[in-house]
């Protein structure tokens, strides 16, 4: 199904699906991951220079084709510009994750992986399978902003341009409290057999989907029954037909091992910043637009606000919407207009 | 432990237990409780003409115990000058509760109650033991801000205030989902086995803590660790020692009896309005002051101040407070000391 295309020449312009082979993967908690791999797709060609790859990182609990909405021709990310690379998140059952990744690191024995991990497989990717040695954009929502700032900060005479949308260089307090509600909903059902289970835990993952659809969207997205937009009959329709759905599609333990990584997220964390977060985002070479949606419940456009004001080079844009995080993640037109123009103003500077 | 006192006359100074005898108590689902009962304490003495009586309802999951603080020599509820009647909702394991009612309609197979029941059972206190014909005020925090909107309503004639905050005279749709999310944490336990455990979900009620953690105060107090002036050591020592805590005292059955309420609370429902609830709260009499937080998640101010424009006589006052919802429980000085300004004003008037 996937296939590792070792030749790093060039593409067509129809995506090309690649699993990347990481070889013995060292993680920063100390594991190697053995054969470790790094799911991707790709998005048009490499120029010449190969100076027009633009990485896009998934989000949480996101496949790469969950967001391709952002990609296509007359848009920012226009395949006949740009080679975009969509990657996969560790942990997200395409990459290497609890779920496909054999004895004895797998399932509940998946280690703790960061988003600095998930970066550290990217980079491998660019550079060694294609050549990179600079990126033109790395754009991403939520967990994908994530990897967004980390890149600018592990990457910085590389990285040109980054456009977090939605999400934050440091996981904050309240965040983490938001993500532990996630995980003690999930771990609450016995099934779960302390991720040993070999039956998904369904009634976990039900849980998790309907603490999760509380914070996803914003209170008057629910008062005005937005998700009439999304095709749902009523609001328990949504509740199943969307958030369940969402959720039971995945496995337990890879959405806990995102969710570690979303909990660590922090780009000041190790020996170069020691956890000084304002030194870590003013090390920023990258030109950056970051967005914040106007209702976000858990990355706050206060959070997001604060953040760019410490970024050197940043333009901080409110995305003004009543679908709060969601409106990051392609489901309003209007919002993804909005998202769209930054990039396409990103990339003209 | 608890006394009936059934003389309906003088109490001391010292404030009174007391467990109501409802006797065959029908509710609105059907259900008739056999020999109900209503928890309450009684803080100060009823006066000559019964001018001075103050019903003060439980919010959720709480204990008459639990909510005090807004009652002493010198604030609004001042027991020398009031008498105010603290009354436990049902479900609160104190008044008639799956946790102590008998077969056959204990536990798992206790009915739905409505804040509408609540309201009844305690006019029925407050009539038949008390003699009450009129009430100087209904005051009350969330579940408790319900059931003053209900007084209000059920019976316009009698009462004379209102004073609901941090709360709503319907259940907004976001709200039900947070609510949602709660009851999947906690069912998602096997232990809980559909209501019928011997031994609480404990996993399942710790789940539901954490989940209501987040959505308990707001960014901003987890920003500033605010925790820390309630005398907790660090975060997760906060998620155990005051949440987990918080709901490990109750009763997994309970908790749900008294979620279902508040999922169902709508002072428009039934015929004499038909679900409009612009008629619903334009038939409140009674002089108001309605009270928001303006950090609260699932009351939101935004909710609060529209339901109070259409309250005939009724003042929005906005509690500014980065305590979220919990700015009307009694944790922060500088709020609970707004509220008892606002009382104070209230009763004057």
């Amino acid at each position: 199904m996937l296939t590792n295309d070792p030749s790093g020449t060039a593409h067509g312009t129809s995506p090309t699906d690649g699993l990347f082979d990481l070889g013995d993967f060292v993680l920063q908690c100390g594991a190697t991951l053995r054969g470790a791999t790094l799911a991707y797709k790709m998005h048009g060609t490499p120029n010449a220079n190969k100076s027009n790859l633009i990485v896009y990182p998934t989000p949480y609990s996101a496949h790469h084709s969950d967001i391709e909405w952002l990609i296509g021709p007359g848009k920012a990310l226009d395949p006949a510009r740009y080679c975009i690379v969509v990657t996969d998140m560790l942990g997200n059952g395409l990459s290497s994750s609890p779920s496909n990744t054999p004895a004895p690191y797998d399932r509940a024995r998946f280690p703790v992986v960061t988003i600095h991990d998930n970066v550290t497989a990217q980079h491998r990717l660019l550079t060694e399978h294609l050549g990179a040695e600079r990126i033109a954009l790395v754009a991403g929502w939520s967990m994908g902003a994530q990897q967004a700032f980390q890149w600018a900060v592990d990457q910085p005479q590389m990285v040109e341009r980054i456009a977090p949308f939605c999400g934050t260089a440091r996981t904050t307090a309240h965040n983490a409290v938001f993500l532990e509600g996630l995980r003690a909903a999930l771990t609450a059902d016995a099934a779960w057999d302390n991720g040993w289970y070999d039956r998904q835990p369904h009634r976990g993952l039900r849980a998790f989907a309907r603490v999760y659809a509380g914070w996803g969207f914003s209170q008057p997205f629910y008062k005005r029954e937005l998700w009439r937009q999304l095709g749902f009959s009523s609001l328990d329709d949504f509740l199943i037909g969307f958030w369940e759905r969402r959720f039971l599609r995945r496995d337990a333990n890879n959405l806990l091992t995102m969710l570690g990584a979303w909990l660590r997220n922090d780009i000041s964390a190790g020996q170069r910043f020691s956890g000084d977060l304002k030194a870590a985002l003013g090390s920023i070479r990258a030109r950056t637009v970051v967005m914040a949606s106007e209702t976000d419940l858990y990355f706050t456009p206060e959070d997001i606000e604060y953040e760019a004001s410490l970024i050197p080079q940043a333009r901080y844009q409110l995305i003004q919407s009543v679908w709060g995080h969601q409106a990051g993640n392609g489901l309003n037109p209007v919002d993804s207009e909005h998202i769209d123009q930054q990039l396409k103003k990103l990339l003209q500077e």
